[in-house]
């Protein structure tokens, strides 16, 4: 499942025949130099999610992946708790494991709570029904088709990264889907609105995305008419909670019956809570202990809970990126750190645009930017023409001529002052410092706002 | 303690003497033409919170204001069950109903399962404890002041409103506070840090309050040190959830002990559940019914319930920011919609802020800006200086002299070009959008980034 994701990527970018992919397959081992991995499997909202054992010369170090323990999962495969309780035995020198859902107490639900809110919601639709989750959420699919069949439904899929993962999991039998059950989204319409199920990409309220734009009455195929049901089959990753509830406000203004996340039990988090967080700890028993995916609260929490399991405090490590861990077999610190975090991309180039023009684009987003240019006799160091004023995003040029009007007589009273000591040289920094000095001063005291000013002197 | 915190606000902005405000109690009754209000207390996450009956000749309209029902309020006051249902016995045309927490099932807890966690916090603080709350969330500051008293810990406020509002509440008899357990923010240090409780704003990561420049070690009198416990008694205001995360992370980060909404009873809201806006809608049994104050999501949850209690479709009414309502004895419908919305203040200008500004500001701030700058002879229409380029936030210009020499040369290009017929007139409209078009095609193949492109032509 994993190849035929990043197959899948691989295409999109056209780099399909650049990368070679070996899959392995939980219990397999793989030699690494002097090291060798082993893989056990865990429960996600993936199927085929592993955990590795890095088996090194002074012991093994455990990453869970992203994890949580579904005694009762989709795909019907759950976590390997017997290989998991082996690796515990055989003794475990690290482990780094998943901190994402320590703040809530418990167990994470089983995908299969689902199947109940679905058949609900399916059983009172009066028209179509369209289901938004994560392109990677294939089991979620699984359940939606399964729920289909229940209601007779055909289904069609939408977005692009839905349908190329749902092809690639028919394709290598991940999804079971009932032959003619499949429908073209351009083919929608041809059906009674109550035999119709549409899965698309949009859980998140990506701008771009199939739900977003059929929200924003944007899309080719879809509007929203009325009797259609929507269920956000996902919670929002934490910064896109506005979005989400932007595309779930549009929907209801459409007329929409809407099923999401905090009125309907329509997501289930694929990572583990406390409990599980706890049964990990316990099956694998590591000596020394390192919180990974999480913010820093999330490690710190996760610290507390290995500590209150009995890990001694000096033997939990929380580390942030970049930091480097050195393990021995009796003792674990921070080493040093190296420079790690976002690379920025813009347009062609990766990686210069930095410090300085960031903080210009932020200063010219907030109060905008003025200029002002005066050409010069070289010879007399008199003003030949100008001072042009142009501005953009300070005010709105047409309504404030006057404001206009005062600054260029404010540069020419500051030019003017200067005129003695100027026509010697052909530096005007000094000049051009005086000017945006004079206005920058004159132009807060009119408007409140600092505006960047870029003044320019041209030699005649 | 509305006027209270009314006059605090007057006061910052200096408008005390200008503005005449009338208090009016839970009971009382004001003339308003023909009409005349009344007004029955309601629980909120402030004391004195009411609603309001706007008798009118064709029946009572009633605003419930932001509500919930604490039978075991902080300040002993819950609210008027009893005239509630006697507005209900008369009969009410209208009800506008709160919506905020219509996702909720169940009821919000009384504001008194926090004294308990406080109570654990404060037993088991080994250091100062910091708690950030709303400003207005009087009730909140009581019950530290009781847990601090309990603890024997002596109490400082941080936050400009924080110390105002504490300041008038006193005044006023809001906040019940033991002589002597009030310090200074500078006094701070000359006790033991378990003898300190620190109340501050803050607690929704707002960039200069109190608790965000504690995080950020930005505050004048204090840092945090090890055996600090953070508390943040409120809920993030939705959108305000980074921000939050980021204090919450860089306090971890500081080594202080961290409590929050999520892991610990730290908060309740001010807004009542499901149960609770049932209990409303059936103690006032209104013919007609609009939701107010939420998400538009939230205000059609609200209008299933309300409907769900029997109120027919047609008696309901889902309106938006703008919209008229027309009522009658008989019918309720949407008129028209006025134009409403936000007013940008910008500096001393009000509204003048308009679309073009604010796009001009969204285009700098993605790409930046480059200026040419090119003098003309005005008799012979030769370049006389120039073209000079300037930019910001584009590309950084010390390490771009290639691109920006190029650029220069293109320019005059594009200029020669047209030569013949520009030294005609002075209208160099033609000239400056041949610029524009040359550079912005040229910078988006070297870069694939479309700064704003202001050309200037200066004649001499």
């Amino acid at each position: 499942m994993t190849q035929g994701l990043i197959n899948v990527k691989l295409k999109e970018h056209r780099l399909l025949d650049k990368v070679s992919v070996t899959a392995i397959a939980p219990g397999d081992q793989v030699e690494l130099g002097s090291c060798f991995a082993e893989f056990f499997r865990v429960n996600h909202s993936i199927p085929d999610a592993i955990g590795i054992v890095l088996h090194t010369p002074i012991g093994a170090v455990v990453h869970t992946g992203d994890y949580k323990f579904d005694y009762t999962p989709v795909d019907g495969k759950p976590a390997d708790l017997g290989l998991l309780g082996k690796i515990g035995n055989d003794g475990v020198l690290v482990m780094m494991g998943d901190s994402t859902r320590v703040e809530s107490p418990g167990y994470t639900p089983s995908e299969r709570v689902i199947n109940d809110s679905f058949d609900k919601i399916f059983a009172n639709a009066p028209g179509r029904i369209l289901i938004a989750t994560f392109a990677s959420l294939i089991s979620r699919v699984q359940q939606v088709l399964d729920t289909a069949q229940r209601y007779e439904r055909f289904v069609a899929f939408m977005g692009r990264s839905m349908q190329n993962n749902v092809q690639m999991a028919i394709e290598l039998g991940y999804l079971n889907m009932p032959k003619g059950m499949l429908i073209r989204p351009e083919d929608i319409n041809k059906f009674n609105p109550d035999q119709v199920v549409i899965v698309c990409t949009g859980s998140q309220g990506e701008p771009t995305s199939a739900l977003t734009r059929i929200a924003n009455q944007d899309h080719r195929q879809i509007r929203i008419q009325p009797g259609d049901t929507v269920i956000l089959s996902a919670t929002p990753v934490p910064g896109n909670e506005k979005m989400v509830h932007r595309t779930i406000n549009s929907l209801f203004r459409q007329g929409a019956e809407v099923f999401y996340q905090g009125i309907s039990n329509v997501h289930v988090s694929g990572h583990g809570a406390q409990e599980e967080l706890k049964l990990m700890l316990s099956l694998l028993r590591p000596r020394f202990f390192v919180p990974v995916h999480g913010e820093y609260r999330q490690l710190i929490l996760h610290a507390k809970l290995a500590f209150s399991l009995g890990i001694p405090e000096e033997n939990i490590v929380v580390a942030e990126d970049g930091d480097i861990i050195d393990v021995t077999e009796d003792s674990i610190k921070l080493k040093e750190h190296v420079s790690s975090g976002n690379v920025f991309v813009d347009g062609l180039s990766v990686g210069d645009v930095g410090q300085i023009v960031l903080r210009d684009r932020k200063v010219l987003s907030q109060d905008g930017i003025l200029m002002v240019v005066l050409t010069i006799d070289k010879e007399t160091g008199q003003p030949l023409a100008g001072p042009d004023i142009v501005s953009r995003g300070f005010v709105y040029m047409r309504d404030s001529e006057e404001l206009l009007e005062n600054s260029r007589q404010r540069v020419l009273d500051a030019f003017n002052g200067f005129e003695k000591h100027s026509h010697s040289g052909s530096d005007w920094s000094f000049v051009k410092d005086k000017i945006k000095h004079t206005l920058s001063e004159f132009l807060y005291e009119q408007t409140r706002r600092r505006p960047m000013i870029l003044p320019m002197v041209m030699e005649v």
